[in-house]
């Protein structure tokens, strides 16, 4: 389960080092229970070192938040440096191929310097430290978004767990998340027809209204049976979990025969100290011959930028629209990863470091 | 869902008629609520017709009662017949390949006589009514087990589904029913480890001595999580669900990455008139990126010889053992599927109609 972000003692041993620069970063002390709190981290600072041949300094512009990090953590030893991706500048570098003031896209963590060999992380099978393309007049924490980690898992996760036909219909949970609402786009460009849950009637009417949703609706107000059947007519033939939950349980029993289940997410449960019970999957996987599949994105890792690419086309031919939530300041990271796990943001939940 | 088994008006259009024969019938006039029971039924009599060409007119001598049974019948406008594979003798025929005197199976559900042509079933994509094969000394009725659907869903379950490698740990629950014990010899067979769960310590004694299971655990007494550390500490890499409820979250959530699920069934919960809820199987599911997927035996209807054949051969070579409970009577049915769904059967539940 460690295995799609650098764990701890490879973090010690890829990044750390000393050079006259001092990082700040988090250290994770407590496991969360519930909602994280700033009280579970240690702020602290770290020497680093002198760079060596092939390695590069980076300066953190934007920080990543993302739902995983509130279950992944359980299975790290305390204390440990927080996981997660940052877009950031190359600030000093002995490597010819990641020059000073280009960008990177990286999974350093929660710290505003590093310094590492960019290599290291794709020997090892982890998701590869990538020079983030020019993209604009885009931000550039879309490396972090559509560009990066989110859009890869919409990418390959619909296309290859859900594999859609046109004609068919595609439902997804989280759907104004940025998976979600990348996933959307892409049914749509496919030919599906697309039904999304979200958490509010405003960003109902963004899946709609902006990214082309056939059906959208508020799931903390509506019948979800009801919803289903006004939305989903002829059933449903993929499914995007991004939330688990008892929604999930009732889309699954709406599924046609030999529907295909995406898992790529149970964020419904992830605060929870006990995992909730719901109504029994079993009977609409049997009856329907439903597959169900759960999936990590660093499934694709030798082919990341395959989907990179892909999704950077479809962003340069005005094909992907993309909303992001942006907190500030590296003083804020746990406000930031609270506020997309009680689900403020449309789109990438981001922090711009300074 | 009605396509695995013969649906009412299909049911009238292949085997009814009449001919002088008149046969006795069960006909479900109400849904189940709860345990079946007889008076959901009305028990009546049918004309047959006379045999046209290509037809064949059977005696019922093994009726079979099985789990999907409880599940199905919802799927049906009242009143119908009630759904059921039978062992039958032929006892006329206008259909060369099916002398008098030959035994076949097929689903022709809770009666005593039956007219139909043997081709048609096979032909709408039902599974196919088959001649027995002599197997002297063993029991006819091993046409409704070992030699028939549950044997088919066994073979083809575990194969298709689990994909099992050697050396791999395998998991069942209701590991001492027809299916169960079958999918772990076949297990065993295979150069797997085999670890079982049944509802008596009688039957876990029966699987570890008689059929050869490395563990078999009483659900009802042993605590699971424990039991899965004890019997299973390479963790699973198949699970062969035959039950759902909370025992099945407890697997998911001891197996390794990659792991394989093949959901058979849910009767923990047939019986119940509203499904339960459980522990959610979405964070098991895709931090291990599990594949669990349902499956019906009709999906392999095409090679259904093919089982049989494969049993067969086990079975004359002394390498698939059986066991049966043999209810008696044809007016027993109905008892004799709530034993079944109560587990008093070790191995495959069968009536014998005279």
């Amino acid at each position: 389960m460690a295995k799609l972000f650098v764990p701890y003692y490879i973090t010690r041993r890829l990044y750390s080092g000393g050079g006259g620069i001092t990082a700040r970063k988090y250290v994770l002390t407590k496991y969360f229970k519930g909602e994280p709190k700033i009280s579970d981290f240690q702020v602290i600072e770290e020497k680093l070192p002198d760079l060596k041949e092939g390695e590069i300094l980076t300066e953190a512009e934007y920080l990543s938040v993302d739902p995983y990090m509130r279950a992944y953590m359980i299975g790290y030893k305390l204390p440990t440096d927080m996981i997660g991706g940052q877009v950031a500048k190359i600030i000093a570098s002995r490597n010819k191929n990641y020059p000073v003031g280009k960008y990177v896209v990286g999974s350093f963590g929660w710290r505003t310097h590093t310094v590492c060999d960019p290599k290291v992380p794709e020997k090892l099978g982890f998701i590869p430290i990538t020079l983030l393309p020019d993209i604009d007049p885009h931000p550039r924490s879309l490396g972090l978004g559509v560009l990066g980690m989110p859009g890869n898992t919409a990418h390959f996760g619909l296309k290859e767990i859900c594999r859609p036909k046109p004609g068919e219909t595609i439902a997804i949970t989280g759907a104004a998340g940025a998976v979600g609402s990348h996933v959307g786009q892409i049914g749509k460009m496919l030919g599906c027809k697309v039904i999304g849950f979200a958490g509010s009637d405003e960003k109902c009417q963004y899946l709609k209204k902006e990214l082309g949703f056939d059906h959208a609706f508020n799931y903390k107000s509506a019948n979800i049976r009801q919803a289903l059947k006004e939305g989903a007519p002829q059933r449903i033939d993929c499914y995007f979990d991004n939330v688990g939950g008892e929604i999930s349980t009732a889309i699954m029993n709406h599924m046609n025969k030999n529907g295909r289940v995406a898992v790529c997410g149970s964020v419904s449960s992830y605060n929870d100290e006990k995992l909730p019970k719901v109504t029994i999957l079993q009977p609409a996987i049997v009856f329907k011959e439903l597959v169900v599949e759960g999936f990590l994105v660093n499934r694709w890792v030798d082919r990341w930028n395959e989907g990179i690419t892909a999704n950077l086309k479809l962003l340069n031919e005005g094909k992907l629209k993309y909303q992001e939530k942006v907190y500030h300041g590296f003083d804020n990271m746990v406000d930031a990863l609270v506020g997309m796990l009680q689900g403020e943001n449309t789109g990438k939940a981001i922090v711009k470091v300074k």
